[in-house]
């Protein structure tokens, strides 16, 4: 992962796809200086960059001739194999960078493709909507060979952070998922906690721009602990420190009661509750939080179906 | 909320209780050259502090009218109404800083108490362990007078970073709740994409420490958008931009089935599908995320009794 911030302005990039995500991009590359090339299956969707001094193609052979580096952004991967498919020739000896939205394995496919073809590969999602496009604080991950990101980190730099993920080409879409699955569960941990301090009781009535001012300066202490575990976890060992999982449960119920109390919604507590319940019974109370873990692997039932579950339903089946 | 970082190296300060955190606490002013004096009902563990510079006093009567500022940190309110209940003339004129973990009521309680000696009075919680105190990346959240706070805020900047969230006394022990909660809520999400992404799978088995320092570095977006709905919420309008509850539902189809096909726990991410899925039924999929705020009030019952449970339980009823 390198958070290096220097841009390559005399680059020549080459955009395929000019929806939202496709035009942001363009324009970004544009900004940055870049000689930037651009087409789309429709006509109509460059006028405005080129405009602003982008170039724009009839076919989109002549736009991925036109750079080493072609970026494709289309609303899916059946798009990106009708476009590219036909021009293995023209990428090859070039890198395609692809930040269509697909699964781990429409990329791993894809970079095969690639590799056939002589491409380089990078595999890529933009972690923000068009209009963060161009802003240093959104991240871009990219999976696929370490050299061929470092190549074009500079040019890539124009559209956000760029962080590299690893090699394997399916890492991206993976992780993807899993920011946007800690985003969920931090958003609605956060309105579950808006909710409840500003509901009616003692101290309550709380804005939720007061609070979330407290919160945000909070969440620097909550990623200390996130990194303070993440080695815990690889090595399979949870020293608590001061902080045992015993001492969680005790302020958890504080939580439980006072979001019953004013009468917002608990599941959420009720669900980290039932799995500290779990870990506790099992003998782990001095613990650290991260031993929980345990209770997520496995559908959450690693003493045997539906174990500790509160309702008694069985846990969800794999698809 | 002020972060001023000035501290006061000429105070006065007495520390009233000498547990793991008292103790701690009383360093950290000795650390930060201030004229500390100790109290503990049982003694020997004022020993190390008076090593270091501390003066232990005999009577708690002593410590207390040793210093303008009184910082009282006992296992209990009980313990703190047979300490400083008896004291209250020499309260009178001087500043009680309660750091006990107690509830809002109790923090209103002993503020009348206060006020009724003549004695300003902060309630406090300190977000950290004992072995985090005098560290300024660590917050202590103050309720109580504005003037109290900004008096004493340089003295109690050797503890951490002070924070003042209101007059209500009983607001510190309910912004001290609901942060929890919201820690609770971002670590459990957190090991369940942890989960996720270390299982067997295209793309898997990344470790915990790797996948964590994106999601470290992705935390920044996650705080970009708590701070921007924050005003939605106050208003009651839910503006999406370019990222509508609509589109967060697909996208939590794609990490509800990456769940499921990888056996990990699915609970959180069915919970936020289902408040989602229930908002978009009722016509807000337009809307950006914050308007599951409404769903999270009111037990999650806008509509009703058990509206949209997935598995038709009644909500949890209030204790």
């Amino acid at each position: 992962m390198s958070t290096d911030g220097s841009t390559d302005a005399s680059a020549r990039v080459t955009v395929l796809g000019l929806g939202a995500m496709g035009a942001a991009l363009a324009g970004a590359f544009v900004d940055a200086g870049h000689r930037t090339t651009v087409w789309n299956r429709t006509s109509g969707k460059a006028d405005a960059l080129v405009a602003r001094g982008a170039v724009a193609t009839a076919t989109a052979a002549e736009a991925v001739t036109a750079s080493p580096l072609v970026v494709v952004c289309l609303s899916s991967y059946d798009g990106v194999h009708e476009v590219a498919g036909p021009l293995a020739g023209e990428f090859a000896g070039r890198t395609l960078v692809n930040l269509t939205s697909g699964s781990p394995v429409h990329a791993q496919e894809t970079a095969a493709w690639a590799e056939r073809s002589g491409a380089g590969y990078l595999d890529g999602v933009i972690m923000t909507t068009p209009s963060g496009i161009g802003n240093r604080d959104f991240l871009q991950l990219y999976a696929g060979s370490q050299a061929v990101f470092e190549e074009h980190r500079g040019t890539l730099a124009a559209l956000g952070e760029p962080l590299h993920v690893g090699a394997d080409t399916a890492l991206s879409s993976v992780y993807d998922t899993a920011l946007l699955g800690l985003m969920w569960s931090t958003l609605t941990g956060w309105l579950h906690t808006v909710a409840l301090i500003g509901a009616d009781g003692p101290g309550g009535n709380v804005s939720a721009t007061a609070y979330t001012e407290v919160a945000d300066r909070w969440m620097r202490t909550v990623r200390f602990f996130m990194s303070a575990y993440a080695p815990q976890i690889d090595s399979g060992r949870y020293p608590s420190g001061e902080f045992p999982l015993e001492l969680h449960r005790m302020t958890m119920d504080v939580l439980l009661h006072a979001s019953r109390l004013r009468g917002v919604d608990a599941r959420m507590a009720e669900l980290f509750r039932e799995l500290t319940e779990r870990a506790v019974a099992a003998g782990h109370a001095g613990d650290s939080y991260a031993r929980l873990i345990e209770y997520v692997r496995t559908d959450g039932r690693p003493d045997g179906p539906a174990a500790g579950r509160p309702d008694g339903r069985p846990g969800a089946a794999p698809a």
